[in-house]
């Protein structure tokens, strides 16, 4: 490994957390908050400076990476990220437990929304601001993640629309990922300022409007309300961010086509058929099922609609306990959940493109099945895919799948039931916030021990950053040579 | 496909059923039962001798067949057996709802073990011995299908042993398969009968002997006592039981090689060693996560040994309701549900040579993952994995997964909590038998509705079946030209 770079790299972004820092210290300036918090954010900042500053005076000689430095670069930045981020929150006094407080900031940076808080409300302005940038700033870092740094690592496999969406030019430069990054992130903060003016025209006041602005847009799920969104009781709010989530669980490649003309390209790309298709039908499911037990509403409607749209997006929100939901719906949004949204958007899950291929590679496997010499092959967006990507999305399948068994056993010990536990993986791993049960909506993640909320940050980290990467740092700290 | 052929070949099975029925018939005027037992069973025998005499009538012209044809007689052949064998339950009245029957019945032959009944002990002797004797016989079935139909028709993929071990030569031959047939049916007849003599030797009467020795033998787990072995209260039989279930979740090619002398194999035997120390680590966590909770004693260590080899082997006998154990305890039973046993054997899952491939697979990619252009093999029982093999068991897994969830959806319509639904499920495809919460040990399927019942008979055939020829035959019923 070459330490040397990623001491410098990861200095780096500390760096640059030191100056996010400075948006929510101005905040709890105009607010007046007491010194517990205006100072709190001052001494993190200090820090972070000085680790900054002293990791990355000196420039590294050897500027050769192996795939095996990004990978620890990437997991060990957020698991650095998070833990400096909590800081504040310890500090103020408003989190007053690192455990909490890590919880809560890897759950803001994954863009997860997981809450260990019973009352959300209770925290002042620069912490809920802080706590929501979070979302905004990780949303961002996935977007870099998920469309610049993976493919150029050749783990690019879900992302197949990349060979053929004549999009931003994704290479090993350091220059043209920039470029990438930068056009993503010019895309990701307009569309997240428009949501602000729509939310701003529901009524809502700025501060409310720009952090469940942020809250969207990172499909996170951070509220500033103990009911989340259905405080505000709106059809309008309800509809505006009903839509923001599924626009922002979209590939922003797409965005970039748009933007470049070619809208064509959105009508021929399969995973958002898919997308729309499974969101039209979950609603349908739910509606009819909850309607039957409980009557058909418009509000109901409303309901399905908004909690599909948050669920298959990873994002959180609620405006209802869908907790007293019958289990059928339970089951649809748990599949949900583990679908998510589209590549390279900044939802979680298995993406919906992986699991477009997943079905089409189960039916190619019944014709082999049938007729075994038969040459089956599986087309995705019109293109006849390599069995080299379809094996790494099978292969990414089954990891997924052993790893989810891994955390649920760890987080079974102090379960008070089946459903809770594994809901609460669920929900962490797939980075959308509340599960079932205790941890609903109407609940939260406050009565884990320590040690539980420790293995559902790192439940969050592994599937934000698609498995890969925590496994590679894990198996770096065991010096495990095979990874090498 | 080949009508004519797949009609005399089920025309045949039908008057095997015909003749074994005539057992619990002999059983029935043993024990002087009333005449709807004793004319029940006539009735039924009657009504297979003629269907099966009427179709069988013909030899078939062409004698060619397809790997189609065969899936089709095979999932057909399971479902009609299952359907005429419900039969003596309904007109004997003592299983009076037709679903329920079939329930039970197709429970049996696919020995899984769920029951319907709320009070095993109000059956007779007859309708125990038939209830019982289904174990038996599919179990029988089962072998045959996995070790001599299965490898015949290429989906040999988990017998990766085949083509090393110079066993019983499965070929596609009529005769060859016959050889193997009888080879299987005698080592597991001896095997029954041995497990008898243990069984009588600790006290228990012929009958109930007899009937526990079937439920080993078939790995299937239906009881004559409501409280199942716990009944008994004597850790002799608990013993016996107990080994008997890890002995037949084997895979039956082992005992040919003990048979022919090349006793090595068994220790050079990579599935066997995963599946003990799957074993063996999974009572120590049980054993210690209950004693934690409710204080350590040599019976926690019975019951721990019990449920554990219980479970593994898809058996479903019981000595305690381990749905009072904590919720870790529940999820590492889960978890040796889907594990199974060996492949090969009377037991369900997806089988422990699929595991260790699976997991041997996973930490191949992230070799893969962390240098891309590095060629990884995989090895299992010491000879490195053919590609075609590994794909064809993570494409198992990724269709086992999916119809897992598509059952889940059905059986949530009717289920009071997420727990129940998941188990009943999971117990029902992996063929176990009892489940968590309403269909724990102490519970029973009696509450689900008939539609309910119907879903979960069929889960039971997919599992037990592997998943393909049921899918096979649905994607016959309508029509699909994929699979012609």
């Amino acid at each position: 490994m070459n330490f040397s770079i990623i001491i410098f790299v990861l200095g780096n972004i500390l760096k640059v957390e030191g100056l996010l820092l400075s948006v929510p210290f101005v905040i709890s300036l105009i607010y007046k908050e007491g010194m517990n918090n205006t100072y709190g954010f001052l001494i993190v900042m200090a820090i972070l400076f000085v680790i900054g500053v002293l990791t990355t005076i000196k420039k590294p000689e050897k500027k050769s990476m192996q795939p095996k430095d990004g990978f620890v670069i990437v997991s060990l930045s957020w698991l650095l990220l998070s833990f400096f981020g909590a800081l504040p929150f310890v500090l103020s006094g408003e989190i007053p437990s690192l455990a909490d407080a890590f919880f809560e900031t890897a759950s803001g940076f994954t863009t997860t929304g997981s809450s260990i808080l019973r009352n959300v409300e209770g925290l002042s302005h620069s912490m809920l601001f802080w706590r929501s940038f979070t979302h905004l700033i990780g949303g961002m870092g996935v977007l870099v993640f998920a469309l610049a740094i993976l493919p150029s690592t050749g783990l690019d496999s879900v992302h197949v629309m990349k060979a053929e969406v004549p999009g931003p030019v994704f290479g090993k430069l350091v220059a043209k990922m920039r470029l990438t990054a930068r056009i993503l992130y010019g895309i990701y903060l307009v569309m997240t300022a428009v949501l602000i003016l729509f939310l701003l025209a529901g009524g809502m006041n700025l501060f409310d409007a720009t952090l469940h602005a942020f809250g969207t847009a990172g499909t996170g799920g951070f509220g500033v309300k103990n009911t989340s969104v259905a405080y505000y009781n709106s059809p309008y709010i309800e509809t505006v961010i009903g839509i923001g989530m599924i626009l922002f669980g979209v590939n922003f490649n797409l965005y970039y086509m748009i933007m470049v003309g070619d809208i064509k390209k959105i009508f021929e790309s399969e995973e958002l058929k898919i997308y729309i298709k499974i969101i039209f039908w979950a609603i349908l499911a739910i509606f009819i099922n909850v309607g039957i037990k409980s009557g058909f509403s418009m509000k109901l409607l409303r309901d399905a609609f908004f909690q599909v749209s948050s669920i298959i997006t990873t994002t959180g929100f609620s405006t209802v306990d869908y907790n007293e939901w019958p289990v059928f719906s339970h089951i649809i949004l748990l599949v949900l959940m583990f679908i998510g949204g589209c590549a390279g958007s900044t939802a979680g899950g298995l993406k919906v493109s992986r699991i477009g291929i997943l079905m089409k590679t189960s039916y190619a496997q019944l014709k082999k099945v049938v007729q075994p010499n038969r040459v089956v092959s599986i087309r995705f967006d019109g293109k006849v895919l390599d069995s080299n990507i379809i094996t790494s999305i099978t292969n990414y399948f089954v990891v997924y799948m052993l790893v989810f068994v891994v955390l649920l056993l760890l987080v079974a010990f102090d379960s008070p039931n089946f459903s809770t536990a594994f809901s609460a993986v669920s929900a962490t791993y797939n980075n959308i916030g509340p599960g079932f049960d205790v941890v609903g909506p109407a609940g939260n993640f406050s009565d884990f021990s320590d040690f539980t909320k420790i293995v559902l940050s790192f439940s969050m980290i592994f599937g934000r950053l698609e498995i890969y990467p925590m496994l590679i740092l894990i198996g770096s700290i065991f010096n495990n040579s095979d990874l090498k």
